[in-house]
């Protein structure tokens, strides 16, 4: 990249800066193919003026304001933090709420992928046994049996796909009365019914813990599968939770703790195994959207492609999950204007009031997120990193809003609120019902998950190159010049087909590289 | 025990009240080999008055005032929660302090067991590569390489027992800044110093995260071991940190990041391959205690025979930690009373209002620790639970506080104020240098730590009837009237020496049940 020719990338038709895109920046007197001229040295992933900004003339990246040229700043300088009077702080009060409407796209059809169809109604990418636990003090014993499970019964099983204990480090020694325990509580249930999982709930249990199982997965919140996990008959009928407890009277000695595990297991490896992929539409689609090991490309090539793509899937029907509530939080005037109404506006209000309480109870506020690598990198300020983030929700209306924990229950863009820690992140998206995972990285990282596919996208072309067995696709072509971020994206949408199909793996499913499950427990332990 | 003879157990020889042991609960009419007769009946573990109590009396059990009788309670009446006058909340002000002076206790000279001894004077019963990670991001490549380590590698190595990957999910995405971050910062920095890794310390890092190997483990805080951990020579010899950066651009491939880790692992597994055990002192115990799983019988039988081993052991010279903010928060009186000096009950006070004030932003008390099995137990309020945790520190005083997270640095009995979260707990003391935990349970759990072995205590027989192959130690004997607190004490404490010289496994062990360690983060995720 270093010896191509000079290129410079612009995000929105409005702005008035762009960024330079070649490795070690463009020297004074560079000449870029529409005529522009450096007047100074720019470093790389650095913003140049594109026309003549006047002093107090607003600078505009992403089509939004990021700052006020402090003085004039001549087509062709550098525009770097200290130039620019920052926006003021964002308020939660006075916001635009759904002033933007957004011209309708066209709708895609036409696109389908091989799932697994659910009872209800959900479609899996993956077809997993997953045992839910209620408490951290059973994980020995269901890490023990699966084990077992996967080298003794998983063999006879061939349509299914893995065995997955769901570990957490919830259930006791928690305050479960707090107001906020709802949140954990909450996420776990719905891990247990993620689509991948296909409705065959079991759970391992200790006996005494504070998370009870029916308190875990209260009466009717398991779907009916058969016969066998029936309650009551008739027109009444409802699923019996299929409880595994080490502390039953019944059991003596480990073995029989174990035995009881993978008896239960097999039960449900027998009805996953008789499940077949089946030809669905796109809009079966449940994607969450995060990054992670940011740096200054990811919001000018990976995660536009990714917003590219989300326009693709809303475009075809499907669901569409961003989040990272500090990334997201002062492009909020960005997210309530493009509120499909105004009651989606007002939910994303509460959830980031939430959030800026809880980080005030921890004596932080939401600049805990930045890192000083931001602005060396590039990024001049906070709403500018912003913008970087929000730019993967794409361009469609904002048609819902999940509060952590809870299920998605609509198709189209919907915000998630959640942590921007990956782990925290991504397991709440997977509570949300996710089964497609899609994430971008610059510094690069090997996230997985053992429960959704995880599609990593590199921001950079050296990156993918080194991590060539890590990284799923390479949006730094687009900083190359070598693709654009059209290109990128239908990519990404084509190997997301491939992905939900089974007709590929993606890198973490290949080596197996699985993170944990990390809850979100804003409540305090005991 | 239904057949047996009509048994209670009183705790100590101030009380007024016992509970009654017998299976099922003994009716009224039922005499005790005592004389005393039962005018009503009494359940299982409920208390029985043993002499006269006045209206308004006290009703003492360990020792303390657990109330005062709301009417006359002639001897042989059941004395249940309802005719008792809850003790005033115990408020932080005005506590009595060090005005216990407990009789000194003969020292117990002559225990000894086969340790490894470290460079920085500390010993380990089992010889361990621990490898240390900054970040959740690099635990599936950590996984990865681990599982080829113990399968290429370990075989190499015989004197070395096993790889434990120190995964957590702290790292990134956390407000690292906040004022409590200390905490999770510290644990993570001590737990890779616990004598059972050898100071052989090795850390995988990503290379973005907000932890930086250099925070986590600043120079000067790992022993120098030999020349091959040299930062600087000579006099000013310092140890050089071992990382794998997996973001290191010499990188290519995923293999080339398991190579590296293996190769890092074997300079290791070396080192710690040529150590051997040799005979030391009873004193270089450091033992953490907690319960879990508790029952009514865990305040009479398990509890009081640690409480009897804790004497033991610091009349040989080891340390005991003794832990649970809320199982012990109601008896901070006790606690400050037997405080070794005025310096030490401050301490104590100080980590109980630290953690008064935690519940408190979290909209909780210290009775989110309770459970309405409790007082169907025959627990008849806090106080009365708080004694029957308490009492696993013996009688001995409390020599020294380790606030979370930190090392235990002085010998004796410590108050390491953790949560009673057994996991959280189990890190935390893990953290402080125990190199033997022990662990009683009345319900039954699982529970096993990867990092040090755990002895497992029974509070009764027929719990460690059916989980033969799991309970270490069965203190129900006592309650059956077979064995007293002082036999199963000792038990305990050869036991512990058989287990510390690697010449016993515990059951835990053996079935390889390994729980999470779970940090204590008290500040917010972002
Ligand atoms: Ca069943
Ligand atoms: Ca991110
Ligand atoms: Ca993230
Ligand atoms: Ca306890
Ligand atoms: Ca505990």
């Amino acid at each position: 990249m270093a010896d191509s020719a000079p290129l410079h990338i612009r995000m929105h038709a409005d702005d008035n800066v762009a960024i330079v895109a070649n490795d070690g920046g463009l020297p004074a007197g560079t000449t870029f193919p529409s005529g522009l001229k450096l007047i100074e040295k720019v470093p790389q992933a650095h913003k140049v003026a594109l026309v003549d900004i006047a002093e107090g003339a607003p600078v505009i990246r992403y089509g939004v304001v990021i700052g006020r040229a402090l003085k004039a700043l001549p087509a062709g300088s550098w525009v770097h933090e200290r130039l620019l009077a920052m926006p003021e702080a964002r308020s939660l009060e006075g916001l635009p709420i759904s002033t933007v409407r957004p011209a309708p796209q066209e709708p895609l059809s036409g696109y389908t992928f091989e799932g697994y169809r659910n009872p209800d109604g959900s479609v899996g990418t993956r077809n997993i046994l997953a045992i839910t636990q209620t408490v951290q003090c059973v994980a020995g014993v269901t890490d023990f049996a699966v084990q077992r499970i996967k080298s003794e019964l998983l063999p006879k099983y061939p349509n299914v796909d893995d065995v997955v204990a769901l570990a957490h480090t919830y259930g006791c020694g928690v305050a479960i009365d707090a107001p906020d325990a709802i949140v954990p509580i909450r996420t776990l249930r719905n891990i247990s019914l993620n689509p991948n999982f296909g409705g065959e709930v079991m759970v391992v249990s200790l006996g005494c813990e504070k998370l009870q199982p029916e308190r875990l997965l209260p009466p009717g919140s398991i779907p009916l599968v058969d016969e066998r996990n029936v309650a009551d008959v008739g027109e009444n009928a409802t699923s019996q939770l299929d409880v595994v407890c080490l502390q039953d009277e019944a059991h003596v000695g480990f073995m029989s703790m174990i035995d009881s595990v993978m008896r239960q297991a097999e039960e449900h490896l027998e009805r996953l195994n008789s499940r077949r992929r089946e030809t669905v539409p796109a809009s079966e689609l449940v994607v969450g959207v995060q990054c992670g090991g940011s740096d200054a490309f990811s919001g000018v090539t990976a995660n536009p492609a990714v917003g590219f793509c989300t326009d693709l899937l809303v475009r075809a029907g499907a669901t569409v999950m961003f989040s990272e509530v500090t990334e997201v939080r002062d492009g909020i005037d960005q997210l309530t204007a493009r509120a499909a109404t105004p009651e989606v506006a007002q939910a994303m209000i509460r959830e980031m009031a939430w959030y800026d309480a809880y980080l005030q109870r921890g004596q932080v506020d939401r600049s805990a997120n930045t890192t000083p690598g931001n602005k060396k990198g590039g990024l001049s300020n906070i709403v500018e990193k912003a913008m970087g983030s929000i730019i993967k929700s794409g361009s469609v209306p904002i048609s819902g809003v999940v509060p952590p924990g809870e299920k998605a229950r609509a198709k189209g863009l919907l915000y998630a609120a959640t942590p921007a820690s990956d782990f925290i992140c991504g397991t709440l998206q997977v509570a949300a019902g996710m089964n497609l995972h899609v994430f971008t990285t610059g510094r690069g990282t090997p996230y997985g998950l053992a429960e959704v596919p995880v599609i990593k996208v590199a921001t950079r072309s050296d990156l993918a190159r080194r991590w060539h067995d890590l990284m799923d696709i390479n949006a730094g072509r687009i900083a190359d010049g070598e693709a654009s971020i059209e290109d990128v994206g239908w990519e990404m949408f084509r190997l997301m087909l491939d992905v939900a199909s089974g007709r590929k793996k993606t890198w973490a499913e290949q080596w197996k590289l699985h993170n944990s499950l990390v809850l979100f427990n804003p409540a305090p332990v005991t």
